[in-house]
Formats: structure tokens, C-alpha cells, sequence
């Protein structure tokens, strides 16, 4: 049984967050892609290693879901989280090789209560994941709804 | 060994693909969860009855990866791609359920050469899935890049 830590109230424009982090192993990476996303970069260390990323490299898809895992293991879990209606940026910046440490990073950019329902807060953020060089490798930006502490009253 | 029928030059704006369909599983949609996922509404049958979903639904992500292997298999896999930099927009619609039919529809939105590589050129281009009801339960807009068929000439 979880207990809810975090409230819509609770996220605060401007606040940032460390969410941990996470390393691919290349079984991992061929296995994702193989399922996923079979492109010779993602699967074939050969044809990895004659493409423009240089060698093995992670399906954007996977990367996406490792900063999910930490997302939710590291803040969602303990939150009144209610999905998400989606993202207004994506963007796969750099390769994820085997063996990189990835790091990710939260920041709340904005925080609005839902008109349609009182009992629901909107909260955009930026997901920004970093590898062991310090470059940026992923940039999201999207939506998360949360169930509010206390909800708006009929005037609000 | 893949034979390349799609170049950039090939890819024209306005024209329309139907990519395959795929059904995702309750157990599938438990094991993609699990590893990068695991909020209840995904994970578990009875918290996802008491969920704003109503029932088990899969992780965005997981929707958004079963789009991209439709995309591989019927697709890039004959085409020149290199990757994508990112999305400008991703719309988790409607909850995908176990069993729900979802079909894949592609549209170029947008085609322009690289300036800085002439041997490549950019797509852009909307993804849209469907459920087995009609419902758009995905829509994606995000660029591509493709080898081109013909270098462009120093002077283009």
C-alpha cells in the first residue's frame, strides 16, 4: 500500500527534482529494440558500428521508458498521479550507448487547476536526462494530472 | 540483407501509408509495465477497475513502442532512415486496453534537404492509431531522417 506524499498542491513551478539513474546493458538495449524497434543501429553491433551513431545504440523508445521507470519509482509512486494526456516536446539529443550512467532530472514549468474538474490539477514538466559526459541525451516536456489535496471549491 | 525502396526524394507530402495492426495482451501490457511502468492503473486488474481508465490499460510508452515496431516492420525497414531527433508532439488519447485492435496510419506533413548534409533529407510526419472501435487512441507528429537517393549538388 503506498501513501500519496505528493498532491497536485505540492508541485511547485520552478522546483526541480533528481529522479536517479539508470545504466542500459547491450543485451538490454538488443533486447528492447528487438521487440520494439529492430532497426540495424538498435540491434547489430556490426551495423551499428558502420551508422552515423558509431556503435550499438538504444531505441529512443527504450529511453523513454528508463526515465519512465525512474520517473515513477522515484516521485510517481508516492504521488496522486492520474496519467498522462501526452507531450509537447521530445527530443532524443545524443545516442544512448551500453554501459552509459544515465542520469534524470525533473523541473515543473507550469501548474494550473483543471476547469473540468475540481478534484484535478495539470502540471507541465521537463524531463531532462543526462549521461556520464554531462551531455544531455533526452528533453521532454509534457503533461501529468494529479488529484488535488483539496479540492476547488464551486466559486474558485 | 534489406533492400532500400524509400529514399527521401520518395517521400512525398500528403501521401498516406496504413501500417499494420497489432494486440496487445494483458499479460503484455503487465510486462511492459512491470519493467518500465509499474503504476497500478498498468500493473493491476483490480486498481485499474477503480482507476479513471476503468480497467488495465498500457503504459503510453508501450503504445507508443507497438507504434514504432508497426512503423519498423512496414516501413523504415525499407526505407534509407537514420533515426529521428525527436517529436514535436505525442497525444495519448484514449486508454489502449487488453485486446483492443489498434491499426497504424502515417502521414508526411512536411519534406526539406538538410543544409548541413547534403546526402540527407528531413520528414516530417503524423502518426495516428486507431482502436478496433474507431477511437484515435495515439497521434505523434515528429521528424525523420532519410538518406537521399541523389546528393544534392553544391550549388542546391
Amino acid at each position: 500500500m503506498s501513501i500519496i506524499k505528493y498532491y497536485w498542491e505540492d508541485l511547485v513551478p520552478g522546483s526541480t527534482r533528481e529522479l536517479g539513474s539508470v545504466s542500459p546493458t547491450a543485451e538490454e538495449i538488443r533486447a528492447f529494440a528487438t521487440q520494439f524497434d529492430p532497426q540495424p543501429f538498435h540491434v547489430d553491433e556490426e551495423a551499428a558500428k558502420a551508422s552515423i551513431f558509431g556503435g550499438l545504440c538504444a531505441s529512443g523508445w527504450h529511453t523513454c521508458s528508463m526515465a519512465m521507470r525512474l520517473m515513477v519509482d522515484n516521485f510517481l509512486s508516492e504521488s496522486s498521479s492520474l496519467g498522462s494526456p501526452g507531450l509537447e516536446s521530445l527530443k532524443w539529443l545524443k545516442p544512448v550507448h551500453p554501459g552509459d550512467a544515465l542520469s534524470l532530472k525533473s523541473t515543473i514549468l507550469e501548474s494550473r487547476p483543471m476547469a473540468s474538474r475540481p478534484d484535478v490539477g495539470l502540471v507541465r514538466t521537463a524531463w531532462d536526462m543526462f549521461n556520464q559526459h554531462g551531455d544531455k541525451v533526452l528533453h521532454m516536456e509534457g503533461y501529468g494530472m494529479f488529484r488535488r489535496r483539496t479540492p476547488a471549491s464551486p466559486q474558485e
